[in-house]
This record gives structure tokens, sequence and C-alpha cells, in this order.
């Protein structure tokens, strides 16, 4: 079973509009809502891919209650199981205004978790963990919780044998490297504040994930978006590059991309397929309207198109 | 008993952000989330003027769900009750997003509503007449609700014995017109199609509050915004405008205007007592942040600078 953790879980609201004029009033052509959060992305493609996932994090209130029965439908689908943790506060929504060919989008923060709240998460993840092969970390957190949460995910996931993938920023991602992750996938935005300036290069994207291992991950990958990644495994280093581009949503792209690489640990695969396949799932998920969807058809015909290459 | 009608309920949301850019993406800095819909709005008033309210609507899915309990805590500081018919479909929402002194607003359609269920409003409804004294018909319907809602509604509160009132524009007024609606109350922009231009001066307001009165309607107030509006009654006709200028949130003014209408019809008022009541209330209700609210000191306070002329 693979573990996902969506602390800051939320319902992502779809507008459409035929055009966006500040100031003004807008009749909603069409209304989108379902369950979001990077965590539940990744728990939808790794339910794409055949995997037995649970999905667990926190959610409260009545936006708190749409998620759960999002989830409870999908759950009726696949293999996929919420096992999320009450909270007082209500869960958060984000706001994206689709006009022509742009998106403007609106991101609340999330509700106050209480230490208390944090308590019971940690409690029930304890429990969760036990049963899981690989866990995935993904994302923000909402206010509350401290920012020595996901060191404290690694670690418990490790005394329970557990390898974790940590798709994070910031802080959460630089307290986790001191407790050894299997991965961490942060894109080459994030590593800005690590690399002390923003990684533009191949090059860059390569430092930056020798920085992530130097500071204790196992395997660093640093992703480009549309360019690919590299990845610092602890035997070689490889720059993955897709072979087409896709055009599309490249929202969900980078979670796709953890899914895949979560799906290719649990099937004990070499790095270069591995690699291979996981670039090729996030470029299918461009393809895709919707962050957490892929199109496992086109996953499977970029597969092959797919260059992995020792750096 | 004052029966409140408010069939496209929603839940009304606004966002604060420091400046809106299409686009690109938004933090939210602070998140606002209330029963609204025109019918709320005047419910609200009336509670607030001290008058036994209970509001009536069609409600569905999470958004419902959270319609309901933040009514049910209104209920519990005053004279509010809500008595909701279910529906299959889920209650919309509206998007006010703050930047600066500037408001945009994305505003959902609302569900699509069944035969079946109309009929299961329209018998509840005939049971909560049977206790008002006034009825508010107020604003936009979802869809599948028909174009005679309000016709209806006025005919079944007539042989009930209650006064109605009817805050609408379109098809939904014109129907209505028919049936002899105690007071009609669009304002200038929904009376253009009537008119066959926009009511822009006060000439346009008299001769539109006119033809109101010439197609049913027992009165006919037509209002012009901060201007004011002008009453054509059964025995004679007033301009009345404010007498000093109030600055802030213009929207919900009109419902606060059908609420002290509503007020002063329970309370057997003559005609420029009751206008010029109504007046003050929906040039307080300006100063208040949310539709709905209204300062009662301020109120008081315009009353006396109210101008109540016979045209």
């Amino acid at each position: 079973m693979i573990l996902t953790v969506c602390l800051n879980i939320a319902i992502d609201t779809t507008y459409t509009v035929p055009g966006l004029v500040p100031g003004s009033s807008h009749r909603v052509a069409t209304v989108g809502a379902r369950a979001g959060g990077k965590g539940v992305n990744v728990a939808r493609v790794l339910t794409s891919l055949g995997q037995d996932v649970v999905l667990t994090g926190l959610a409260g209130g009545s936006t708190g209650a749409q998620v759960a029965a999002d989830l409870a439908g999908l759950t009726g689908l696949a293999g996929l199981t919420a096992e999320l943790v009450p909270i007082a506060g209500e869960s958060r929504r984000t706001m994206a205004v689709v006009h022509g060919a742009e998106v403007t989008v609106f991101n609340e923060a999330g509700p106050l978790v209480t230490a208390e709240e944090w308590r019971a998460f940690l409690e029930s993840y304890a429990g969760l963990v036990a049963a899981a092969g690989v866990v995935v970390l993904s994302g923000s957190v909402p206010p509350g919780i401290p920012a020595s949460a996901y060191a404290e995910l690694t670690g418990t996931a490790h005394t329970a044998g557990a390898a974790v993938i940590i798709d994070a920023e910031g802080e959460l991602l630089h307290e986790a490297l001191a407790q050894g992750p299997e991965i961490a996938k942060p894109n080459a935005n994030e590593v800005a504040t690590l690399l002390g300036r923003p990684a533009r290069t191949t090059d860059d994207a390569t430092e930056a994930a020798e920085l992530l291992v130097k500071h204790g991950a196992k395997t660093a990958i640093v992703s480009q978006g549309a360019e690919g990644f590299v990845a610092v495994t602890p035997g070689k280093s490889y720059a993955v590059r897709p072979g087409r581009l896709v055009h599309g949503n490249p929202t969900g792209a980078g979670d796709a991309l953890a899914a895949a690489l979560a799906d290719g640990l649990t099937k004990g695969q070499d790095w270069p397929e591995l690699l291979r396949n996981a670039a090729a799932v996030a470029a299918a998920a461009v393809a895709a309207p919707l962050a957490g969807d892929f199109d496992a058809r086109l996953a499977a015909e970029l597969r092959n198109t797919i260059q992995v290459e020792e750096v």
C-alpha cells in the first residue's frame, strides 16, 4: 500500500467565464468542484496506475465534508481509501477562473490547526504507515502545523520500514532532509532558496539536486517543467528529457511525477526504467485538463520517446 | 409573520486580495462566507427591524447544507425561521473578490430544479403563506423554475389573504403583475425592457412606475440607487430623495428597501411615513459592508433628512 499525505486538502473549484474584467460582475458559464490539494492529485494518479492507496490528511467544516463525499465517490471506483482526521476549522477552497487560454487562481491559506488536532493526526498516521511500503508527503501545510512536520512524518515512516518521497519546499523540505528521505522532489523554483538563485539551467538543477543529497536526501529529483528533470541517485546522475512537447495544463504534472516515482519504488524498478516511466506519466498528465488525471494510453506512447542520459 | 422567498439561495463568498492580475495566482488574505441571495438579505434586514420572519427557498448539496447551518446560527439570535425545501442539485455560490476599492463578482446560475421539486416547494409555500401577513418575492430563480413562478406565488398569497411585494425583473416580474401584487419594486435598470429604454431620469422612473401599475401592480416603486426612488401609489405619486449621500457598498440596499416596505405594510403606516422609513433603511444599508446588514442608529439619524415630495 502507498500512503499519500495531504495536510492542506481543498475543494478545487473551476469557473469558466467568457472574459475577466476586474471590477465588474460575471455570469459563470460552467462550475467544476472536486477534492484537491497536491496529495489528493498524487492519490488519484496512483489509483489510475493500479496501486492500492490510502490518502490521509486533515478535513473540517462543510468544505471538509464535501472533500470526504467526493473521495467516497472515488473509493467506489478504485483502490483508494480516505482516512481523514477531523479538525474544527473549515478546510480551504481554491478557485481557478478560466477565461480563454488564461487561468486566474485564488488560493485560500487553509484553516488553523490546533496542537491537539496535529497530535491526533500523528497518532492516526503512525497506525496507517505500519501497512505502507511508500509514503508520499506533498505540498504546503495549513497554519498551526510546525515546519518540522515532514521531518517528523519521515522519521515515523522510516521507523515503520516505509520509504519516503517528499515534494515540498522551504523549511518543510529542509528540515525533512536531515531524516534521509528516499526521494526529495522539489521543482526548479522551489530550490531557489537552497541554491541562492533560481535553477534556470540543467547545471543549476543538477547542482540543486546534489545539494539536496548533501543535506540528506538519498535521491534528489529537480523538475524543470516541460524540459524534464534531473535525478541524482545513490549511484549515478541522470538528465531525463521528454521526446516531444505535450500541450495542455501543467498544473498537477509534478504530482503525477511524484505518484509515478512512488509506483516505481514499490515495483523495485532500476533507476533508468523508473525515471523513464515517471517522465512519461508526468508528460501525459499535462494533456489532461484536470490536475490528478492522466491519459494512460498517451503515457505508454510517450514512454519510448523519453531520453534518459547519464550526466 | 413576514414570509420571504429566496428560490436561488446561495453561499456568498468574499475573498480579499491585495490586487487582481488576470492570468496569475493570488494568495487570499481573508475569506468570508455566509448565506446569501436577495431573499436572505431581505430576511436579515427584517429580523434587525424586529419582525417575525420565515425564510423559504430551495437548498441542496453541500452548499445547501452550509446555507442551512448559517441560517440556523441566525435563528438562535433573533426571530428568523428557515423553512427550506430540499433539492437534489447543488445550491449555488457567489464569489466577490475585493481588491482595493474594486470588487469583481462571479455569479453561478444555480442548480437545475426538477418539476417534482418545484411542486414540493409550492405545497410547502401554501402551508407557510397561511400564517403570513406579507410575502416578499425577491430575485432570480434557478434553471427549471417556470417564468410564471412569481405569478403563481402571488396568486396563492392573495388567496391566503397576504399582501405581496415583488422585487424581480423580466418575465418573472411581468407575469406576476397580472396577479396584482401590492408593491412591485424593480430598479431603474430592471425596467428598461418595460420602458423600451433605460430609466435615466426621474421622469423615466415615474413613467416606468406608471406602466407597472397599468400592468397590474397596486403600487410601483422604481429605485434609482443613490438618488432615491419614485413611488406611484393608489392615491398619489411621490419622489423620495435622500438628504445626504451615504458612502459604502450599495449591494443589498435594494433588498433593505424591500424589507423596509414589508415592515411598513405590516405596521399599517401611511405612504409618506412608510416611504420615508424605507428610504432611511435603504440608505443606512449602504454604510454596512455586507448585504443584508444595516445600521439602525444611522437609519434613525437619516430618517429626518429624507425628502418625500408629491409629484
